[in-house]
């Protein structure tokens, strides 16, 4: 059991009515409670809540008059995910995968699994399959781009990345979420906060689905899977960008914090961590 | 109320042991009903039946074995649309926007809408809003595509489409949907049956969500949208393919068809026909 | 005749031995005279003159040890370009265009004329040939792009720039250019300086080949094409980027001018200009 | 000393006055002698005969009226290339490269040498130079594509080659070349005839400069450098298209043939074969 303290700050010059879409909220999920927890608007707005889908996502709509913007988020999030060893999580065959599951193996925006199944597969569709075959994938990925911020922009897809050999968090969950796909693994984009994440802000990170679980994995290596916390889940960055505008606004702020309440004990990426 | 006989008959080459995943039966949903429905597979090989998602899709999962496999379905679907009168139909706003419908409005593999919302803006953001302005949008597409077969393949996008100005219905579908979505307007694909269709196949079309319902329109004008049984709904065409193999089956026919029971009495076009 | 006093100064941090090919020196054609011209480098580096193709392009090649460097250039221009009615400059039929010419009809790295072939016959093929066609062209352009500095990057294309209708000079004639080529005018970029230039800055145009000559166009409108004096023609900004490097340097300055020696008298936009 | 007998057939349907530029014959160069040559048309059309740039490019341009055309080439080359051991070649420096050869380090069409520089560099940058670099470059090609025809067309880059591994010798050809001029070695693309080649057709191949000269590479390994007959060099295949149509003309029937007078002795691939 883990306690995370998270929390984001974002100011917003807003300069005409616009609806704001917030995903910043950490999920609710069977594996991650949410202890306490405060959203606060300054100037007051009304806010609606509301659920998306069935993995737990949510969202905050409102509308907001020109002014100021503070949104203020913070909560206390307890983690009690599964812990398997990596060599125990075998692959789930396409017959066997929950139907819900198979929109996960579709090719996305950001994702165009269908253009690289077959370099996929002639990396990796001959390996072992398991855990360990999708950590391979997260490695090469780790080992062939560089992590440069600025060096790709909100249309960047994974092919894109594959070639400019450069990223930042979200490249590397398509890149690695799109070979997943590629050899006929679910894989699922991640939004969320990251303990001790250097320099601190949302993080983007992914999940493949084996053995009949959701496993977490974070191909930068930038945190540990031990302390992630989920805001959403979605294809790819499409699905959980933190902040959607229909109107005009324009983004003066965002500080993104999440510290452990103790230190975690356990080394990173030595287990398999599954969130569903 | 209309009703419609359809069907397909596929027959695979099946080389290797294979999933076959299919999504060629009628949806299931409050607007219409299956009356009758039959689905074979000969060699007569274990299927499974599934339900995806909220919006009616179905899917057939087996496991094949090497064979010479005829899938085989037909059914009589009974259409009880809603008809209004398209000066009648307004825009939702954001703010109103159910939130399930939300995810309509994000960029998909084959639908890039963030990557053409400035073209759509430019074009069709400043008409007056509605039920007239989605048809403004796919009477452009209309207008500037030629429809040729073989002009494109499973990986051609709407931006492609844009470009090369020819393209098939899944491309015509394409092209709306990134149009309306890229102004503000939910849009999603349907697969289907087409009544009098032709040349006889599946039809790619789409749906926009205007005030609360989800509307239909075929930017080909190669069906009416009277005449339109629903096999699924998705983001694209990635998630509505009629047959997904793991495995390996070389298809070798494919023959569908849809006739109307008694001939539809209205004039195509005249009406906005919704179906949620 | 024009005179126009031009120039530039560079300013680099050169952190290994680097080799600079420099196109910056305004290039030696028939209708542009060269009267003074002065390159230096501080500190002092052999610099070798070379002259490429025949177009009158000419390159400065320099190895250059690590130190700051700048580099500076100055010249006087006196243009004396043809100069013809819009109304009395035809097209050039395929057959009779000098087999030279041939070569600015194919695509290029940034003109994908074949992608967009079809698109610029449907807006422009059945157009009245002539002048006046590459000018409903480069208004088109004008009109349907939004000039936005550091929306584009070195790797944006024809077609990127098309589907988000924005960017900057080079932008602008890298689609003009290529709608050009599509309908079977021979189009090649201009790199040059332009005479009061606002902000100023080393500037991109382009040429189409009518009647016999290349005559000058600027699709943005920032510049008389009377006022445009050429450093390097090439099939689009790969050819004529004003520093290429080999090995380590960061720019630090960039400082462009030219300016007309007396006022021009002529409107802009009124006469069809000609180079070549 | 090599002769080869190379020709080819090509009948149109031509349906409108169609204007035809050929690139079929093969080229005039220091190595390559045309002992005879035979070009004609049927019915009798005037062909006028073109040289292009300073390569040796010929061209044969003609306007044909709607009529059946059969095109006959045949000639018999001598070829005397420069012979060397691999290992004596070397790289040569960028700041010793003549002039005209850096136009070949720029990215093309279908050459996206800047999309790719990262890439060629991180897997073949930190590599020894020299003929064997290059030979390594094609040896990667080779092995990570897979020689599939159809499985590309008009429009693909080597960057889509690169992610969908699969194409024909075009298509090799330009991923060679991109990732020559990748990590700074020129490279151009080379259409031709090839002995033996099977199954018959024209070849696309390439040569990159290296020690002061052209050599040859064939990334396909379908046909030996030592029996390679250009036609003509160009940045990539939108150069020397071997035959480029204004007007409407379908192409029937495409024979293409060449044999060596006698057999070669040499293995394939023992020595680095120069042209230039």
């Amino acid at each position: 059991m883990t306690q995370i303290q998270i929390g984001s700050t974002l100011r917003y010059d807003v300069r005409q009515p616009t609806v704001f879409l917030l995903k910043i909220a950490a999920a609710y999920t069977e594996h991650q409670t949410i202890i306490d927890e405060n959203l606060t608007l300054d100037p007051l707005v009304q806010l609606e809540q509301c659920q998306i889908g069935p993995d737990g996502n949510r969202m905050q709509r409102c509308m907001v008059q020109p002014c100021q913007l503070t949104i203020n988020y913070q909560a206390t999030a307890e983690l009690s995910p599964g812990i398997d060893q990596p060599q125990d999580v075998a692959e789930t065959e396409a017959s066997q995968m929950p139907p819900e599951v198979l929109t996960y193996m579709n090719p996305s925006r950001y994702c165009e699994s269908d253009l690289l199944a077959r370099f996929a597969f002639e990396e990796f569709g001959r390996l072992p399959g398991g855990f360990q075959r999708v950590e391979t994938i997260c490695n090469w990925v780790y080992e062939h781009l560089d992590y440069t911020s600025g060096s790709t922009n909100a249309t960047t897809t994974a092919s894109d990345v594959l070639l400019q050999r450069t990223g930042v968090c979200r490249d590397y969950a398509h890149l690695a979420i799109t070979l997943c796909r590629g050899i006929g693994i679910p894989a699922r984009y991640v939004s969320g906060y990251a303990a001790n994440l250097q320099p601190p802000d949302y993080h983007g990170f992914m999940e493949a689905f084996l053995d009949g679980h959701w496993y977490l994995f974070d191909p930068t290596r930038l945190a540990s899977t031990l302390g992630l916390v989920r805001i959403g889940v979605g294809r790819d960055a499409a699905d959980v960008a933190f902040c959607t505008l229909t109107g005009s606004a324009v983004m003066q702020e965002k500080n993104v914090w999440a510290n452990l309440s103790q230190p975690n004990e356990r080394d990173k990426g030595q287990v398999a961590v599954s969130t569903a």
